[in-house]
């Protein structure tokens, strides 16, 4: 079995690629030419010529990809494996693609469930994430929350994805802030933690989202939140929202950038939930290590 | 007492003026003259200009005045009444306007109120037709559904509007059908009771929100609604979510135009909850009727 190998992470807007011995990062690179930006026809293309100095140094190393590159939209779609998930579940799953140069490739499946709500839910990459947080942290079972655009919250058991759900929270917040009524005619914006846990604190009594948005145009007119500090008042509220589904006194993860999980720890302590800080990254690069390992007999 | 006089409905993108006799509508006018095209300056000019010819016939008419016409950004802030609130302390409140023509003229103060939610929240041009809707239907207590861009939900006891909570219903519609992913590459739209009712049924055991709509991306994903369907679907969810607050086996009424008056028992039969329809003009021109009529010793 080669040492070196590849781990892609290929999504809607960026495509990031790791050289790695065995699980330690040798080089890193990225690119904004995520899935957007691309046809069909290009990624093998793609693929080639941003890895061509590797590959060059290495021959052709095995390249394991994960992310919105397995999509509708993608270089291929790989069919939803159903959770529960791990590892080996994965990796049984995944899609060998050809490349021209004769690396072996796989893209890794996402992961589909009914959420906890009764819904259809799935995810395209973060599987990745949650592997690699039990590689790291290794334990009977996780509650995961992998903030975001579309956040993920996860239940893992023994390293196995069981059930988790989406919440568009960064989405809403970009849509609430830039094209609603409420960040209508806003002064230039500056973050405030007092004005954000204002924000978790009126969303953590459950009242109907629909109608809790509208304080942030309230609170404006009334005085209790000043116009500059609206966005983090919003921000707390969309996070806020999305926390009190957790039970008080819950031990959880959240993974992601340390700018982000720092947020979803400050509103998380307000509402007496215990939320460890993984490094979304590291996460990544030991979840590819785990699906990778699966392939020991095949490379 | 004149018996000719005109009500007045302003808001931010319609004037609409009522010439009536007693509580008879005798002709109406409409312009998109909202208080976005208007300047402070130029609500006084306006007015006269729309009601010049009822003017010339009848002399100056008494004028009542409701909407956003009195907000902020209006013709004159007028400061919100404190529910519980009923038609004599409205117009204790309401401000009186000079017009260069002699009307007698005043402008309807909104209302505000901590929401059952424990949110601040505010109303202007709605408790006309919940003042309308007890004249129209009296009863010691009425729950009453104003759906639109901001929904509202009010409580009224012998006539008084004693609380009410806001729901971004019309406005998140527009957001996540226009500017978010689960709107993004439709096929033209059209109207499904089914995909509406399917969204209901969703909606009802409070998932929530920033969860529940991602149900629209992944059940068009996997074929359960229809791609022409989706806007139907999102508008079930939301007006599920909206009307979810409400108690089953509630009575309840809904005040607005016969098409979405019609949309919301709908969605409230899927709900089991018994929801009459009054229509928001009638509702309006009779809540106008009940302030004109304590201003008897004035006018």
């Amino acid at each position: 079995m080669k040492t070196h190998w590849i781990a892609v992470d290929w999504g809607t807007t960026n495509f990031r690629a790791f050289l790695l011995q065995d699980h330690q990062q040798v080089a890193k690179i990225a690119h904004p030419c995520g899935l957007l930006s691309l046809t069909k026809e290009t990624f093998a293309s793609t693929l080639g010529q941003h890895l061509a100095p590797w590959l060059q140094e290495y021959g052709a190393l095995p390249i394991v990809m994960a992310g919105m590159v397995g999509s509708q939209q993608g270089w291929q779609e790989v069919p939803y494996v159903t959770a529960p998930a791990g590892a080996q579940n994965l990796m049984a799953h995944a899609y060998s693609v050809s490349t021209q140069w004769g690396s072996p490739a796989w893209i890794v499946p996402g992961v589909n469930n009914l959420s906890a709500f009764g819904q259809p839910d799935v995810m395209r990459g973060e599987e990745v994430q949650l592997l690699g947080l039990h590689a790291l942290h290794p334990g009977t079972e996780h509650y995961a929350v992998l903030p975001g655009t579309h956040s993920k919250h996860a239940h893992l058991c023994h390293g196995e994805i069981t059930h988790f759900s989406t919440f568009m929270t960064g989405e809403l917040f970009s849509l609430l802030s830039q094209h609603s009524l409420l960040g209508r005619a806003l002064p230039e914006q500056t973050d405030d933690d007092g004005a954000f846990l204002a924000g978790v604190e009126a969303a953590r009594h459950g009242a109907p989202f629909s109608h809790l948005i509208f304080s942030a145009r309230t609170r404006r007119l009334n005085g209790e939140i000043p116009p500059q500090h609206v966005h983090s008042y919003l921000s707390g509220l969309l996070v806020g929202h999305e926390l009190a589904v957790i039970p008080q006194e819950t031990r959880a993860w959240v993974v992601g950038s340390p700018s982000l999980t720092a947020r979803y720890q400050l509103a998380a302590n307000a509402l007496q939930i215990q939320l460890h800080a993984a490094n979304g990254d590291d996460c990544f690069l030991r979840g590819m290590t785990a699906l990778r390992t699966q392939l020991k007999d095949t490379i």
